[in-house]
């Protein structure tokens, strides 16, 4: 397993030449993640975030080490594909270039400031797969649609995943639309159609895919990483009465898929590299994995130090100036199954994966109450109101709610590592 | 409900110059099927199958009522994003072009012998949807997983659904690797990973969609034929064992997603409206279907007059020179929704539908042994041995086996429209 290394790039020493990047609570130097944006009426084209700036990299193709026909793309695509060498090469030139005031005057000119910039999907997204790996949100929800079973016997041999819709996903910022759908209330004979009265938010995290494998071959868990090109943050709205009356046999279909939201920043596997840790071992008398998905090193760097945190405004919050509520925070070491896991398992059966190919970890919770990922664990299936300030409450979303996710590495040392903000506000249905 | 209608285009009179194409058994010039199509080593194009040709379309792109940027691009995405009304001028044109004699020498030289082109997957496919509505199928599977309950309360209300893999999907004649995975015996104490012991094919209709919907839009059951470009054979291969170890809670995922394979022709819907037929009314006590599904000439015309056929041969029958063995047959009127109403249920919570998004039907199974759809239902989930010619038997595929599904669609007074067909051979496992 060949994770990324600590290397200059992250030295918390070093010195950027950007206005206000020094010291960025999100985008510092030692951040340098990529996105898709615009500027004015201009086409979209490949930027990195630094402090409040987004820095146009086809405006300094010349200067990196990168084919200009990747970087004058309009999707990450491109640069998702190239070996984990060849991103690592990108992040270092683009380091010194920041860090070199001697280089100001060239690449100045090619920053523009965040607040006038539109951020866009960052790749076109091929397939999309989402995982279920957040254990305790796994045993939460189990026991709300099924209280006799809430683990399955397979859930701690295999990392479940489902197909999702890959159209519907938008960066955030986009408002998601209340859906309409058929639900049925367990004492009614039969359905009706309507908006969903269950609507939630899941807070998971997003993977995108490096340079993937051919059908029909695999990702060994030893090289899992270097397809892994980066992290964001990803909304899985869920309409959970609609999910509970369809999704046996097959899965959640219209629950989920008539929106996801990601956040627009892709913070790369590189730039995380401080922030690995040991993978939290399995409680006593869980089965150790099958083969295919064990590896030491994996289960000694490959979790992620990243915090998650949930935040709500509601209309009448906004209406009153109130500052947005924090609905949970936890760490994503909550996940059963490392991300390389994740993409080893996927390739497994040689199904291939592509660059810009998304996977979600399903919904992060942690164990305590104030770390649970959805509404429908925080109000235990609707049946006990969330306090919020004010004087509201809520069971599942209104109208006019709108939802933050965020996320951000740390660790004594280092500089912080941000993902930026995931958010929607949910309107009316039709 | 505005079905394409029948017009001068279906004429069994019509009488063609093309070699060989009059009263040609699959693509008469009642037919016109578009493909991609390459021959030797020139770029991928489109085309449309004539008799045992292969007309290429941009080669006569000055004579078709068609923008060139469409008709000289590599895939159908665009003729496919066409109004229904375009893609049926279209049709017309290319039907007068090739029953013209005077055409002929200015068609006659975009024409390709089929035996020399290679057939490529007709759409960039964004997203994948693998529907249930084979309703025989459904109750046969679910009697396997879950003996006590097989058809389950929400599928006489849901055209249930779930989403599938895009990136392996393969065109016919692509080989399909036997997959690895994780399969536990019921009496095992933990899984196991390795080949699949229990491959299958399953025989379904394809469904490309045409224009589509906005996110957040909807697609009215009574439009819903105007977003349907056209139809293919889709063998949806599946690892039974991964299958029963894996899709509870979530739905198939591995098992499943290693490839699946369509045939390369669509068949427009156009080329289908004298096929249209009442859908089979509802079985005594079942329900109505909710009003957002519920259309009269849906009912009346929306059902598909099409006759599926499975073939198999396998490698002993083909050493032994034996011919294909028809292992089941039956009408695509076994579904218990139609394809419009799998439109309309997709995109009735705002999930957006694009132009070469493909559905499958799920499997479709007449109530008769041999009309059964998939092996699991012949060998009663691998209980009952198949037996073949020359002595061999099969519960499962073995390694050489190869599966041909194929697709007609019949009426007296019509000529016949074939879909070509859709055939993969099972190859070892790495």
């Amino acid at each position: 397993m060949t994770f990324p290394r600590i290397d200059e790039t992250h030295d918390a020493a070093l010195t950027c030449w950007v206005e206000g990047a020094q010291g960025h609570g999100e985008f510092p130097v030692q951040n340098l993640p990529y996105g898709v944006f615009s500027h004015g009426d201009a086409r979209r084209r490949l930027g990195v975030a630094i402090g409040e700036w987004v820095l146009d990299l086809a405006g300094i193709a010349d200067l990196l080490p990168v084919g200009r026909d990747l970087l004058g793309a309009a999707t990450l695509n491109g640069l998702f594909a190239l070996p984990a060498a060849d991103r690592l090469a990108l992040r270092r030139m683009l380091s010194a270039l920041l860090c070199d005031e001697s280089k100001r005057a060239r690449v100045a000119e090619h920053l523009h400031p965040a607040g006038e910039c539109t951020l866009h999907l960052p790749a076109a997204i091929g397939d999309y797969t989402d995982f279920y790996v957040g254990i305790h949100h796994a045993a939460d929800i189990g026991k709300l649609f099924r209280p006799d079973n809430p683990l399955l016997p397979n859930y701690k041999y295999v990392p479940i995943g489902y197909h999702g819709r890959a159209s519907s996903i938008r960066p955030s910022g986009v408002p998601v639309r209340r859906p309409c759908g058929q639900r049925k209330a367990p004492e009614a004979a039969a359905p009706t159609f309507g908006p969903s009265a269950r609507l939630d938010y899941e807070l998971e995290l997003g993977v995108w895919i490096g340079p993937g494998n051919a059908l029909g071959e695999t990702v060994p868990i030893g090289e899992a990483a270097d397809h892994i090109a980066g992290f964001c943050l990803l909304n899985d709205w869920s309409a959970r009465d609609f999910q509970a009356w369809e999704y046996v046999p097959l899965g959640p279909f219209l629950a989920k898929n008539f929106q996801s939201t990601i956040s627009p920043w892709v913070v790369t596997a590189e730039a995380l590299a401080p922030f690995r840790q040991a993978q939290p071992p399995r409680p006593e008398g869980d089965p150790r994995p099958l083969d295919y998905l064990w590896d030491e090193t994996d289960q000694a760097h490959g979790g992620l130090g990243v915090e998650l945190e949930v935040f709500i405004t509601t209309a009448a919050m906004r209406a009153a100036g109130l500052a947005p509520h924090r609905l949970s925070h936890g760490p994503a070491s909550n996940m059963y199954w490392t991300v390389q896991q994740m993409v080893t398992h996927h390739a497994s059966n040689g199904c291939n994966l592509a660059p810009g190919d998304l996977l979600g970890t399903g919904t992060i919770s942690a164990p305590v109450p104030d770390g649970y990922g959805s509404l429908m664990e925080l109000s235990q299936g609707g049946k006990v109101k969330v306090a919020l300030p004010g004087g509201e409450e809520r069971t599942f979303l209104e109208d006019g709610d709108e939802i933050v996710l965020r996320a951000c590495a740390r660790r004594e040392g280092y500089a912080a590592i941000g993902f930026g903000e995931c958010r929607a506000r949910v309107e009316p249905a039709r």
